[in-house]
């Protein structure tokens, strides 16, 4: 066997095991994997490193305009170069719906500005305009075209879905055997503490938090589990922010439940008291769901650590602490008006690696699972985050001795700050590869422009459930016997 | 002392103990219990009968018309007379607010009907539309006037209120002292599964428990008591029917919730079978919420027993089986055009004694704590509900002995059958007072049209939560620590 | 009707409500409870007080001496005194059956004891020596007598029995409708802390705590309910002092387990800390279960209000600080060698009022509940507890207003210290009575020794669970379907 | 690279996905595993086949003796082959102590039994006698050796030990890293049902599971766990048989707690009908724990689903249905004297495949890593239970088309009957090796007796669990804080 590459002398990790060994690879793809393997064109020397799937990067916000128009600061070239810097090999950042759009003009949006990518990519449709037409033809289609995930909202008056639409969108998904993933926030609750904040005069950044209290995420997840358990369809959870939304689906998911889940770096690290930061510093912490408190973060890390989230995704939204991010609505003083998110694209390996496995609250395996194999799994992105022959070569040659300060002037995305500043960090990506490619190299970007790939993606992988194949809907399903 | 009633040998029962002793009756009031008392200008003879404090029958809908114009079957004078047959000294229907329709209008219009009844009288509030007066002054002179309870709805177009309405009406309820009473079903469940059943041409009666699934309920349970915490106000949830609900309720109790609720007969005595009798028979048990299984009766029993609920009411809501009720849409064989409701206000007594007490699923103390004394506490009916001096003499007093089988034709109210026909009966009130007057002796109506007098209700009994007084909402109350 | 004595004028408090009346008694009977009562040979102004059965104290250790011939301070004249003074009108002291001796002889020694009684008393057995004649005959002879409860013991060389001699004293236990009490810590874990504490030199007071860890206790309470579902036989777990043992307590009753439990002033008021005080000042603080925390504190408020405990005792068990006492076996400064327990039993309400009733904990139902009524019920007081016709005229007169700092030298007991040392305390009996009888009236005592009476008890009220009737064990009761 | 054996074109599963490649196999290790692998002393064509890690059977007793002295019908010969035709690699029984004796001289006795094993073996021991210097010196001599686990029972006379026993046996373990495995079901609870059934005569082979109650399991999987909780030590409970034992374990799994478990196929498969068939067939099912019932059944694959079971084992004991083997002790009709245990080593994984992955339950990723991945995590065998490079080749072809019915006549151990008779399996092994070895092939033994290995063991990993190294117990631990 020739080998185009061959990474030798590596330990490598996968979500299972450890087990040292070189890696093989041939046209792109994981040939082999084996005790010592002789030859390869490029040889490289992974002694003292760990040899892991590239991350898969689930949730991010790329070249996405919200309904209003303001565009995030990274396109698919700075994000997906910035993801690479971080770790990961792949990413499947969010084809947002407008309401009035199709969504095969979403698509073609999303198609033109992905021409740019550096890595591999596919979307999770963001579905914010549920009619007749793109229920029964418009999102099966996109599922046939390989893009089997797709998020709702539960808030936000651009996106906000009512839960009978959800119902009929759960359905179109079971039938089709995609996935829903689903941002819970009430948004009742949210608007209510707006307006009680407003009428006192309260609108620092500090209070961000407060007009979306703990309780909203934890209603809005039991509510969403409730019309997924209603429609017997799987749903995924995205950037879970409480002990109690956590606990929730923790509880759900041991009823036998299809539950997926996530939680982000910002929700481990940093608190609501972050949002206090002297002068307008706090409005670089906003984010939806909020920041919350240190013994919310202990509670995620057991939640990570036990199997409750799939994922640990970054949420990337790069706003711009400036004019055209954070204040493009111009009030820079009342929260209500500041842009939503926080970048952190290249900072989620490092962080989960530092923080998580140096520090002895997951193990490496976890890290593993939490960054890359999940989400292959999950969004069926069937030859992605393994080590195994015949998967794409998507690796991360690791580091796990480095120690480096979090700087955002080091970060290759498009922003001017990043929330973890200033933190040190222990380990680092020093190649990360993409279908054998290598693209970035002891900190040095190696590809070019436009050569990522789209990644057809098969439904998520339901098999340990019996019954969890595509299906129709039947309502006769929990009453079918009492009824005759 | 000189009494105008004694009554005389006796088990008097209350929801505490039970104890022997005699009753003395002056100018409607109990002046005094004792060991023996002699005189009195009447004596009545109660060796061999429970003396209980006369129930109170909190949910019932009584002269009470739709948005649509459907009026119950019942008005003030035979509702109230039913009710007395069936062992209550006092009632509380509710007066409806229909949308555009003033708070003061309301109570007017109910004022007027409530003059024929034959017991004392309260009225919740059902409120559809809490507009900024509303909210502001209306319901606020309402609690002023003794009417410190209301009702609100998260399912049926006339009636249905966001989220944010309900955090906007459970900050007035807490800000002065009175009660939010919820139906609580999710809507958006409830119209998708009629859409189904619909779409798929099934339309019997037996498909209404379809329509309204035990999930409905038990989401619009956890979201309103989510709404009540953010909110920290009290809340009661009406008929409560099913096991995931009562079990919620329990949960949220235990973690110091101020929480109230109750279920029904219907739900302790019948199941969703009984939707599938032959021809259109089933149509006499539609009600919302829908019956349930034996397990759900099972569960309930056991939620009653151990404090769960504090009321068994009967939730009577009288619509005849023919084209003045039941089929007043003209359309007798689709369950969507059915009118929703059963009768029960006489039954519910003699059921909860006989299937409750006489076969040793309640004890008597709790009979008498279901049927009357917690819901005066909870409705602030400071005289009424417990024998004790001082107290409004509102007695029933009961042969535990008697057996009967009922019959629709021997009840009092305006209705041509009863879900409970033909079940065998131990135990029955043989004379019930309201104030002092016997309203019903030995099976004969004693009581004149009108004599029942409008009851000025305080606030429910909240003692026993601190910081539970009225008071204003402050957004800052958990979050205050931390955000300074 | 001609009253010896009329209570007038006071609001009168039950467990379940208050009104205003006056009460009149006969023959230490309570004849009349009445709006308003003319005569009375004697007549109590009790204006501006509180009316209410007088405490039962279920938990005392009185002229009990230890296996190894340690005798308490306080016999059942001082104890009897001090009781009253602290609002008692009787109490249920132990009554220990050391190994080797009769239930017949046990009897005999504390009836000759509890002759110089001011209150009316009653005893809990202790079990420590369940031979086949103890079980077949001196039991029920005991039950028969109307010593209907008794207690045994998971701990302590001298008093601790295995399982399987749980099993035989519950199902004697239930088959005569007497009630099982336990002191339920694990003895394993207690006896290998003990030994882990002395290999390393760890012996000074605080270290107490750590040698009974609240783990030792919950593994106990779980433990004791299995075999008491096992036998089908009701339980009562005494001083439930930790949080986790009474969330296992209130989802086992919630599960509908027979299930009693009570917590005790102590462990409301003190931690462990407490043990940590200078020079020997923790031996005070020594008893078993050891104090905890504060955050078990709040825990364990919240379940006296939810309703986990039907009682709140003092667990009196009174050791002076001296070698008559704590120090009895010589070593001072060894905690395995210091004598358990602390006294308490004037306290208790005063305490529970003071930090219950008028700090908003629990209404004043609730301190009524836990002090009086609900031992009468669970322990077969079939005339105390009450305030009603027939029910014996024990009551206490409360002054709400009084404010007075609780210090060792004011009590009446034997004791030379009180752990209670200092405290502010709002509220105080001013006249406690015991059969019509004032035994104190504004601090002066009025009774003479040996006054009180042997009160004969029934079973526990047992009416509320189906089938708890006393019966037999049958094997086959929960297997007979399954097996035929 | 030049291969042993090369197992080409089928269908690799590991315990977390699957992929088709081909295994290359030098020395008796996995050298290589890759696309597609030339050359090969030998080709075994896998094409259609599933090619798995051998299953490790981790809970079976072979050439093991009672206290009283009865012997298995299996030595390491007959159970090894039995167990090799059943798809397993290799083995680990039990190496049991009595009292009185040495660890290393049961180790001796052991080692001397096993040199019949065509398998790799290791020994978890059984721990009866825990004197001091079995405890200080024995034990963590048997732990340098390798073999890092043992189990302990809380019944049977002959095993059973106290709580405190327990602690420091747990201590032991933890300071060392080695597993603690525990038999848990409530002596006294046992003993004294024993009672009951012998006073009523009942002693037929259907009274056993009435003998040992679902709920003594239950209590004494709580009280090991609490005993493990406060020696920080880890767990692993053996064939757990009840809903709400596996419950428990969920439960604190997801607390924290370091805990494992396993459940078994007679559990899964059979029921305590099972016991009641005609004569003494019944005898042939008892086991301890018993059989339990069907919704037993349904709980427990839904933990083995759900993550709650690390492995399903089969508890082989294989006592044959005659007078050496069940009926030793003459008594043909008393359950309490017939030997307890079945046979299941060559059933486990047939069994795991037809009613588990065939039908949907499990998928076969779970299949890998509940019959064999888990396994080697949990007891430390580190080289055996994984495709991958560096591995044993340790290997088992399963051909998952096969069809055919199990008989007892057809297996290869010493027994005369199989509780799994006449059940029609899906599925088979076609091919197993241990260490690149064909130990079967198509239903032929090729191996040579006693070419089996010991496999030196290393601690169970723990990296998961911060703080889980290997370490001393401190008293201090949980109050240290508290008591300074």
């Amino acid at each position: 066997m020739e080998f185009d590459t061959v990474i030798h002398g590596g330990q490598i990790a996968t979500a299972d095991f450890l087990f040292d060994g070189d890696i093989g690879i041939c046209d792109g793809r994981i040939a082999a994997v084996a005790e010592r393997l002789s030859g390869g064109t490029r040889r490289i020397d992974a002694g003292g490193r760990i040899v892991m799937p590239g991350g898969i990067e689930a949730h991010a916000h790329i070249a996405q305009e919200s309904a209003t128009g303001l565009m995030t600061a990274d396109d698919y070239y700075s994000g997906s170069v910035s993801a690479a810097f971080g770790g990961n090999s792949s990413f499947i950042p969010f084809a947002a719906q407008h309401r009035g759009q199709s969504i095969e003009h979403v698509i073609e949006t999303y198609d033109a500005r992905a021409q740019r990518s550096v890595l591999d990519f596919s979307y999770h449709l963001i579905v914010s305009d549920p009619t007749e037409e793109v229920l029964a033809e418009q999102l099966p289609r996109a599922f046939k075209r390989g893009i089997t995930s797709f998020k709702v909202f539960t808030t936000y008056d651009a996106l906000v879905l009512p839960d009978a639409a959800m119902l009929d969108i759960l359905t179109v998904a079971r039938a089709h055997g995609a996935i829903t993933m689903v941002h819970a926030e009430n948004d009742g609750m949210v608007k209510w503490m707006n307006k009680q904040l407003a009428q006192r005069g309260l609108s620092a950044p500090k209070y961000h938090p407060v007009s979306r209290p703990e309780i909203a995420e934890e209603e809005a997840i039991n509510r969403m589990i409730a019309l997924a358990k209603l429609a017997d369809a799987p749903l995924f959870i995205v950037h879970v922010s409480t002990a109690g939304g956590a606990e929730i689906v923790r509880r759900e998911k041991a009823a036998g439940v299809k539950l997926f889940a996530e939680t982000c770096p910002q929700y481990l690290a940093l608190t609501r008291d972050d949002l206090d930061r002297d002068g307008m510093e706090g409005a670089k912490y906003i984010c939806s769901p909020p920041l919350r408190d240190h013994a919310t973060q202990e509670a995620l890390w057991a939640h990570a650590r036990s199997g409750t989230f799939e994922s640990v995704s970054s949420d990337h939204a790069p706003y711009r602490f400036d004019d055209t991010g954070k204040f493009a609505n111009g009030a820079h003083a009342a929260y209500p008006r500041i842009a939503n998110g926080m970048p952190g694209i290249a900072a989620r390996l490092p962080y989960l690696f530092s923080e998580g496995v140096a520090k002895g609250r997951i193990t490496l395996e976890q890290f593993v699972a939490l960054s890359s194999t999940n989400a292959a799994k999950t969004f069926g992105c069937t030859t992605k985050g393994r080590i195994a022959p015949g998967m794409d070569a998507d690796i991360a040659i690791w580091n796990p001795e480095t120690r480096k300060t979090l700087r955002a002037s080091d970060q290759h995305d498009n922003m001017d700050y990043s929330p973890f500043e200033g933190m040190e960090m222990t380990g680092a990506p020093e190649i990360v590869m993409n279908r054998g490619d290598c693209i970035v190299e002891h900190g040095v970007l190696k590809a070019t422009e436009g050569r990522g790939r789209f990644i057809r993606r098969a439904p998520a992988d339901l098999r340990a459930r019996p019954g969890y194949a595509a299906k129709e809907f039947d309502p006769a399903q929990n009453f079918g016997a009492v009824l005759r």
